[in-house]
């Protein structure tokens, strides 16, 4: 997980159970009104000619509170204008693994702001890959987490847990928003831009993707990404905001063909908008992901970026979207070749001596968990979703020269050019 | 591991092999000069009448030579004071995993000071608990690593890996000093007070023993301890100096006997010195083992002192050594008691996700370990031996009520007194 996002996010207990492929416009937000300190909530509002887009919801709803999982929800009746039939957002949604957070009237009616064309992008980029995932994985399901923060917003967290092919994938949605301290809001930004605040307070909306997805063989890879969005208003009515983001592979072992063919597709999403965008976000991979008491990457990189606010919202949105169209063709492929290959028990060790690392990484130095720990009220359980399910820690373990281990790690102390 | 010890120590790559129970007479540190880079040394001088104390040591140098292992050390002459039989620093010094950091003539020449008393208080908790732990463990033998610190000292890890009872154990000693800058002085002093340097460096000294011992069975608790020493001199030449340290267990299941055993031996410890030591470690200890984003402490306690300079260095000093001598009769019996116990392969897995738990504490919140990885040039195999041999994280793991897993983590999150 990458810088913060998840800081802000005040969690309530999440529902749990099996919502897949249901609709949002049931649960928009003036729509449901839950139980004190928050909770999960998906209304079903009644009404002629959308049985069919609500079905799902309402039976997945219905399979939720039975398991006592889902939180009270108020069930309101809709305005005619809310709940129109078959508008381009609402088909958008229907793939989604869960209604958005902000609600479908309320993404309808400000349809044209960067706010809801990123929400809607991160919803389908969850849903792209969910999907995906379930389909390699014998169509092995999500838990679908949907839940509330009190200060505003909400987040979806999708997590697969010992899938046949999946050790743990997680696929995280948040979108939040409310108030944020100066103090708060500089820590946001990377390169801490100072902000000016009115009454000390200043409005802000923040929401992305991210995901980890750790798979049981240890010849396919762990892939991480993570897309975001913030907006953050100052005391004289002007708006800052900025994107961040990037996708980066680890390896357990090296496979040339693989990373050059995951390096290509990024830097083939990166050239459609400009050719110095992959070498400059590639390096800046290398550089983030660097666990620094070991002097290694943590993978092999991918691209990282993060304060993106030029040449203007639209290019830079339009640059986002593609990277996260690229998501599942730089990865799912090399799932598909590797799932079935054989592997040893010394093998399946290195991968969790390798994935022990990926926690060092996490915990003691990704931004955006620090942060997240650091904030009272974060919802942990999304947060600590990029652990892996088992790693392991081995004193003074050293691969033998010239071994398969040796050979990764040496692209791991000195990062390769995979594409030219 | 507690707080900043480990952060000052350079540590060469130390040399690897089954040295056990050698004397520390043949490596006075004017005998050793190391390979550039520093190494570790065990050279072992000629001379009538101490063929018997030289042989342990030899053996295993040539043993560690023979592997390849040992680094290149000069064998030089000693003067027939330095080599006096029979004394009692050379008596005590023979049960010891390996020689003392800084060499029996130099530890004979300032043998009424409190870096050489707390130095041989080190080595020997060491020493008496890696025995004990083999004992227990039908003989399993430690890994001895000895290492050297560039710029002044060096330390001794025991690690003993895959036992029959125990997962990973790992006993280190450090002796460093050396000369800091005002802002590192300080950042080891847990009150922040502040130092005044001659020329921006302050001469230092730092000492200690820090032990973690990850048992396999679940009903086997972890236990962790650190007794450390400091000492810095000001500009004016007036010396700082204070200790700290600690002992806390970790259990999977809580057994309630095993926990007042448990903290009635670390009381009586306590008590020996002044009755108002135990209540105020104890809770001390709780504060400092928690858990922040998981509202839990890592473990049941135990005591845990910082900054501790009066009422005088010799008192202090009596009082951690009766702390250290209570480790082994507080927690072998415990070993002894469970350590054949049966265990189901739920209870294997809620002891795997605690272990998940125990690495969040040190990687996020342990100071020492903290410190230990932003150092440039820390040992880091030593700092990181803290580390289970495996842990994992489930996504939204809550043990169901009244489970003997919720039994624990409900002490976990209220800390209980265990002894009056």
């Amino acid at each position: 997980m990458s810088p913060p996002l998840l800081l802000l996010l005040r969690g309530a207990a999440g529902a749990r159970g099996a919502l897949r492929s249901c609709c949002a416009r049931a649960t928009s937000r003036r729509g449901l009104s839950s139980s004190s300190g928050g909770g999960a909530g998906a209304g079903a509002g009644g009404g002629p000619g959308r049985r069919s887009l609500l079905a799902g919801l309402a039976g997945a709803a219905a399979a939720l509170a039975g398991l006592g999982l889902v939180r009270r929800a108020e069930m309101v009746s809709r305005r005619p204008e809310e709940e129109e039939e078959g508008d381009e957002l609402s088909r958008r949604c229907r793939d989604f693994m869960a209604p958005p957070v902000s609600g479908l009237r309320e993404l309808r009616s400000r349809r044209q702001e960067m706010r809801s064309l990123m929400e809607m992008l991160i919803m389908e980029t969850q849903s792209q890959v969910c999907r995906a995932l379930a389909q390699v994985d014998r169509g092995a399901s999500f838990t679908v987490d949907r839940w509330e923060r009190k200060e505003g917003g909400g987040g979806i967290s999708c997590v697969l847990q010992d899938g046949h092919i999946f050790e743990k994938a997680g696929v995280n949605v948040s979108v939040v928003f409310g108030h944020l301290s100066e103090e708060a809001a500089q820590q946001m930004r990377s390169r801490g831009k100072s902000l000016k605040a009115k009454n000390g307070k200043l409005p802000f909306c923040a929401m992305g993707v991210s995901s980890v997805i750790h798979p049981k063989n240890p010849h396919v890879p762990t892939i991480h990404f993570n897309y975001r969005y913030f907006e953050i208003e100052e005391a004289d009515g002007t708006k800052q905001w900025w994107f961040g983001g990037g996708t980066d592979l680890t390896p357990t072992y090296l496979n040339e063909e693989d990373a050059v063919h995951f390096h290509k597709t990024l830097k083939e999403a990166c050239d459609q908008h400009n050719p110095e965008l992959y070498p400059k976000y590639k390096k800046w991979c290398d550089d983030y992901f660097y666990i620094k008491h070991r002097g290694e990457r943590r993978g092999i990189g991918g691209i990282f970026f993060d304060d993106l606010d030029s040449p203007s919202k639209e290019e830079v949105f339009q640059f986002v979207q593609s990277c996260a169209k690229a998501i599942v063709p730089c990865y799912i492929p090399i799932v598909k070749k590797h799932s079935r290959d054989a592997f040893t028990p010394e093998e399946k060790l290195w991968q969790q001596l390798r994935r022990g690392r990926y926690v060092e990484f996490n915990l003691v130095y990704d931004r955006g968990t620090k942060f997240g720990l650091a904030t009272p009220g974060s919802r942990i359980e999304s947060i600590l979703m990029s652990l892996p399910l088992t790693a392991r820690w081995e004193y003074m373990h050293t691969p033998p020269e010239n071994s398969r281990e040796a050979e990764i790690l040496e692209v791991l102390r000195h990062p390769k050019d995979w594409v030219h």
